[in-house]
């Protein structure tokens, strides 16, 4: 009996009672141990105010929006909400539409792709850019893709890399070596090790963004060059940010053309959604031709494309975002320094306060909403190891002094009353 | 020695010539491969006119853009081009800006999102629906996450499913059985003969896009019940498109109740960008919790998920989109028919013309595109297997019947200038 297309009747009687409450069973178990380690996640029910971030409002509880300051957003330099980048949705919205339609090679590659392309390899010094619906889909499709085109590949990763590049690495289901989080040593000795033959890719990230420490890039490319590896960077949490032109820590370091792949987000500090790669034109061809995760889904709508492109353009020549970013994240940590609170060592604009719990972590997170109006989101395994839970802060250019010290004024008061300790 | 966050000098010899080169090799032969086969991918480069899709502009060649119709678009009902989207979407523009600023947990939570799901849950009768960034990594990240929570899972997978579910089910590890398209005899065989106590789950598709066939949904139901397997319908290629409220195929056949999951895509007849899962409560905790490819990335733009919303409540009350398509699609197979064209056999919207060969699927479709501003994007391997290459029409509601005639013109013009064979 093959398929028809013609609905079949259904059985008569019910299926035998039972059998689905076991799936529940493992179901249940797997949310009550989130529940028991204090990390099961609420999100918290918002809308910013256009025009005056990092105002929003709170839909949580019973009286209505309320009004918050949102001290957690990736929206680093404000762009998404930035007179050009809104007009340039605006324009692109009522030129062509809602979405592209279609896959880039079916029916869904416009002209605002071909140009933001351009402009992200311009940006980053490279012969092309491939966008992708996502960051995370960058990273998987293209680590992934180039480990299985280079036979026998290693990929030699920090051990601190973003959950989408690890998918991305086990896809590949080549050998991977994890160094110890930017210890160069520990990366040359396992370079070292691996037979010199076997095509190679150091994968690593520029800023990371969860304790705001970054690499250093040029002697990770030193020791690619020593032992012939590539070299695969992600700059999510420095585009737009670091640089002369906002191409990152590698343009801040003159580091980019020494780089195989470079890869970037446009949903942080570009204000909009979605991710991308710069690369030589080889490079870029064979993700574009090969990686599922291109070449299966819808292309990014040409309203986010327009926004993103204006916001890459803006930031190249706009040194007024990026300062004001970092005179805000180095006053803010002064200010909790200060105070006494556990501020990590960060040399990015990066403000993360260790809590060391989870349940802890929560706990400040949710008196600062329910008493202060402040929005900061506590940060739990998997995202950061465990034991290492924190509040995250990413102050940006719109969050004024008095706003800081509010918040520090706050962050005291609370750290007193759940006897947590302030260093002298 | 390890990492200092300031840069390191450069090595102050030349790498070693030669061993870059060695890459480019591999990534030549790549890419050679594809040109050998024919089937090495050029991106047209378009832009639609809002308002008056099929329309649309090409910018290639040299006399600036040119006049197009597009016949391969996934805008299925024209949709990303409905006044009521347009306006939803810029309303959300104004409201909050472009991006969300982060992932649902960490800042990018917004009404919309909460909104958008509480739609989707009602449109296909479940408790709850969850949002992702694609239709792609929806199927990917669902399948993963569901084979990997429950212990031993057996996945049976119809042998056409999309590259994104195969994806999912590769990265979850579990035992895959692969049964012959929409055969149920064979699904029935494998089910049997797997250890009764294994944890199963059923993935399959209801509008298979490249054929446009359809699958026994009740039929496949009536199987999981009597082996006590879960359920895991793809609908991308159905929703708003079928069922008295757009549901899907399962909406029209009344079998959204006995299927586990529905997954389902805001980018092609919702007309906008995005994809969502739709469950009962308990499984849409789950992968909410558990999904890296959920949690680690930024969630929708507002702006989108606004347009999305409009879109689909729209649908769910107006029947004048779906029966115009219809129409369409049955003139469209009708005309291609009755001129002897090798139309595939579809039961749904979907109109394929068989051609068998990438290098000449290809040049019927150049020839369309330069001499009859006509815009179908050869179909090929791997989105089609090797030996099944076609072109893949689309018509919609705003495909008028005089661009049906000259498209079927046309193609039989080139059909015999390039002596292919028609039906008497």
């Amino acid at each position: 009996m093959t398929a028809s297309n013609t609905a079949t009747p259904r059985l008569a009687e019910a299926p035998p009672p039972g059998w689905q409450s076991r799936y529940d069973a493992i179901f249940d178990a797997a949310l009550a141990k989130l529940h028991g380690e204090g990390r099961y996640r609420v999100f918290i029910d918002i809308l910013r105010n256009k025009g005056s971030f990092p105002d929003a409002r709170c839909f949580a509880g019973h009286n209505g929006p309320k009004p918050i300051t949102v001290w957690c957003s990736n929206d680093y330099l404000s762009m998404g909400q930035h007179p050009k980048v809104i007009a340039a949705m605006e324009a692109a919205l009522h030129d062509v539409g809602a979405g592209s339609g279609g896959t880039r090679n079916i029916g869904g590659n416009t002209h605002y792709h071909i140009d933001l392309e351009a402009e992200l390899a311009d940006l980053h010094g490279k012969e092309g850019a491939l966008l992708f619906t996502s960051g995370y889909i960058s990273n998987e499709a293209t680590l992934s893709t180039l480990a299985k085109v280079l036979p026998g590949c290693v990929i030699f990763s920090d051990a601190l890399n973003h959950a989408s590049m690890i998918a991305g690495i086990r896809t590949s289901g080549c050998e991977k070596k994890v160094w110890r989080h930017n210890d160069l040593e520990h990366l040359e000795q396992l370079l070292a090790e691996t037979d010199p033959s076997l095509p190679k890719l150091i994968a690593f990230e520029s800023v990371y963004s969860m304790d705001g420490d970054i690499a250093p890039i040029h002697a990770i490319c030193d020791l690619a060059e020593k032992y012939h590896a590539l070299t695969y960077l992600d700059e999510v949490h420095a585009v737009g940010m670091y640089g002369p032109r906002g191409g990152g820590i590698s343009d801040r370091e003159d580091a980019a053309r020494r780089l195989t792949v470079i890869e970037g987000t446009l949903a942080k500090a570009i204000g909009v959604m979605g991710g991308y790669i710069a690369a030589d034109r080889r490079v870029i061809d064979v993700i574009r031709s090969y990686a599922p995760g291109f070449i299966f889904t819808t292309s990014l709508s040409p309203v986010l494309v327009a926004g993103a492109l204006a916001s890459i353009r803006h930031l190249k020549s706009s040194n007024v975002e990026r300062d004001g970013q970092q005179a805000a994240a180095a006053m803010l940590k002064r200010l909790f320094a200060e105070a006494g609170l556990p501020v990590m060592s960060s040399s990015t604009h990066i403000v993360p306060l260790m809590v060391g719990d989870p349940v802890k972590a929560k706990h400040v997170s949710d008196i600062l909403l329910a008493e202060y109006g402040v929005y900061v989101q506590p940060i739990n395994y998997p995202t950061v190891p465990r034991g290492t839970e924190r509040l995250r802060f990413t102050p940006g250019p719109t969050h004024s002094p008095a706003m800081m010290r509010e918040l520090t004024n706050a962050l005291t008061e609370i750290w007193q009353r759940l006897d947590m300790p302030l260093a002298a």
